[in-house]
């Protein structure tokens, strides 16, 4: 097992990734004696890893409540935050309980955001079992539901008590997620750190194989970069904004395309290329990277490029993205691989001529 | 126009307390320049004072998208935020928008807490136009929604960038709404400045008869003692239980009529006097300073008896109020007037006396 710590003053916690270390009572102890634990989780998560979550939170000395979500994006939304909080009122948890999150992304941001506003707000626990929320969204504090005029526009910012991710759990996570995983690590090595993506260009294939080893690599330095950059900058009021590389354009085909049909990784994937792909048309990096950029996202078998949309659809799925400032799109660019830029300056034919060139008919050309 | 800050450091922020002040530009202008202002208000306030705060903010070259909600607490529900939520978005508020509440308590909680999640978190405004929200609820930060299982238990902590409290719209507030706003008032005096209840039992029939200046160092006395009181413990891990004197008993009052058939300063006044038998129960307060209470509680024109409720069905709604820690009543007792004290020792049998005391035939008896 491997360990950091998100420096955030009072709010910092630690990190811990290894291979077997869900089970671990110890990691747990220090939040959960003596209390209420209230594991959030939902139904395909609960056969393979709630009892083993049991057994550790019994060890503690804990009282443990079971909140059973059903599965995928579409439980968001207040009902399902709703049933949380009654479930939890019910159980009788008062102030000093303990939320617990295990499973993937939605239950993170579901799990994260009930504890942000249960009688105002009490601690929680990420237990991340999927590489996406290992690697990215169990990282940050960010947590929330969707809209219907919008995805995540609902939330909070909410840091953990201590986030536990078990690379362990990843063998049974299905290969397309594993791979969507992948693709927000490929993110954080492209906008942060260019000897972390030259290992991802060597390690790649041991990463979709499912190599414990590399994968607790790949988690641990993915979570440092990003710690980093939630410790300078929590609510996303400047830096931060370059962790959405790939985003803007990610979220426009995630919308266009209706959510769930594409995953969220491969959104991200296919729009890093396209952000890639600007960053050149703009002047800001040199043709050959996009090519390597370009070459690992096939490499880790996801998706360079977009739905078929048009340009025009794109553009204005992103002027209503929320980190759209007062109308205008804000991009995150590449200067170099590891070097990311925040542009509101770019000239709406470059992004039109991004996304033409990774257009499903380019792609089938290339 | 009187000012005071309360002090939380980094959001730190300024009540304005005055006659006339709600349509004054420049108390809003360091906040609304160049932004959108998204007002949240209610039917029954919209008519009264909207126009008027439309005028101010148009004078601060501010955007303005209104947003009237239904009146009263049943608005305070997960649909009603999400309507809040919806028409922010279709407006395409951005994260640099301000919201502002314009109305009493329930206005200020959902508008509070709609700013608290709205893409996970944007500033708000407080205009309360009630004397209820202008003495106690505006002022704290706490913001939240009801659950079919209780009151409030749903909401986050979210200070406002400032509060304009103008006395002037007490004017048109029933007296029945007045008097409520009158008993948060007694209960500052109560938990905090002996000589404040002094000035109180000299100047009740003045604050009843809306006169101005009366109402302005009310307002602003009870603004500086409970803002004192949440810079020492923004987020009631402590000190802050003090402010809940009176509402143990409260809200069991209102749970145990239903919602809405006691005015919640009608149920808290009823809760006080309770709450001071208690004290003299356990040995904490001398008998005729009860008596003193009861007095001014009457003079106010607010209830010294509860309604017809077994105080076993008091005691089983007060184990559930979320302030009740692991399972344990946690009682506020007064050590003398102006000196607050909490207790989880208190003997139940005196708390049953307490209610005996305070029935509505023991009220006839006296």
């Amino acid at each position: 097992m491997q360990s950091l710590r998100v420096a955030l003053g009072e709010r910092a916690y630690p990190i811990h990734v290894g291979a077997g270390i869900l089970g671990e009572a110890a990691l747990y102890a220090p939040h959960l004696e003596g209390r209420t634990a209230a594991i959030v989780t939902n139904a395909v998560v609960a056969p393979l890893y709630l009892a083993r979550l049991h057994a550790a939170f019994a060890a503690c000395g804990a009282r443990v409540v079971d909140i059973t979500l059903e599965d995928g994006e579409q439980a968001k939304r207040w009902e399902t935050l709703d049933a949380i909080v009654g479930a939890m009122l019910a159980a009788r948890c008062d102030r000093r309980c303990v939320v617990v999150a295990l499973g993937g992304g939605v239950v993170g941001d579901l799990a994260g955001f009930a504890a942000a506003v249960y009688q105002r707000g009490v601690p929680f626990i990420q237990v991340p079992t999927t590489l996406l929320a290992q690697v990215d969204s169990s990282v940050g504090g960010k947590t929330g539901i969707n809209h219907a005029l919008g995805k995540n526009m609902i939330g909070a910012f909410h840091q953990p008590l201590a986030v536990i991710a078990d690379v362990g759990s990843l063998a049974t996570l299905p290969a397309r997620e594993l791979r969507a995983g992948i693709a927000e690590v490929i993110k954080h090595a492209l906008v942060l750190d260019a000897s972390f993506f030259e290992w991802l260009e060597t390690n790649i294939e041991r990463l979709r194989a499912g190599d414990a080893e590399a994968l607790t690599h790949a988690v641990l330095r993915s979570c440092e970069l990003k710690a980093g950059v939630v410790a300078a900058d929590e609510r996303e009021s400047g830096l931060r904004a370059i962790l959405n590389f790939g985003h803007t354009f990610g979220h426009a085909i995630e919308a266009g395309v209706g959510y769930g049909s594409w995953l969220h990784g491969e959104a991200v994937a296919a729009g890093m290329v396209m952000a890639a792909e600007l960053s050149a048309r703009a002047g800001a990096l040199d043709p050959s990277t996009v090519a390597r950029v370009r070459s690992l996202v096939a490499r880790a078998g996801l998706p360079v490029a977009g739905p078929r949309l048009a340009p025009e659809r794109y553009l204005e799925l992103m002027t209503v993205d929320k980190k759209a400032a007062a109308g205008r799109i804000r991009f995150v660019t590449l200067a170099s691989i590891g070097r990311a830029a925040l542009r509101d300056d770019i000239d709406l034919a470059a992004a039109r001529a991004a996304i033409a060139a990774c257009s499903p008919s380019a792609a089938a050309a290339q």
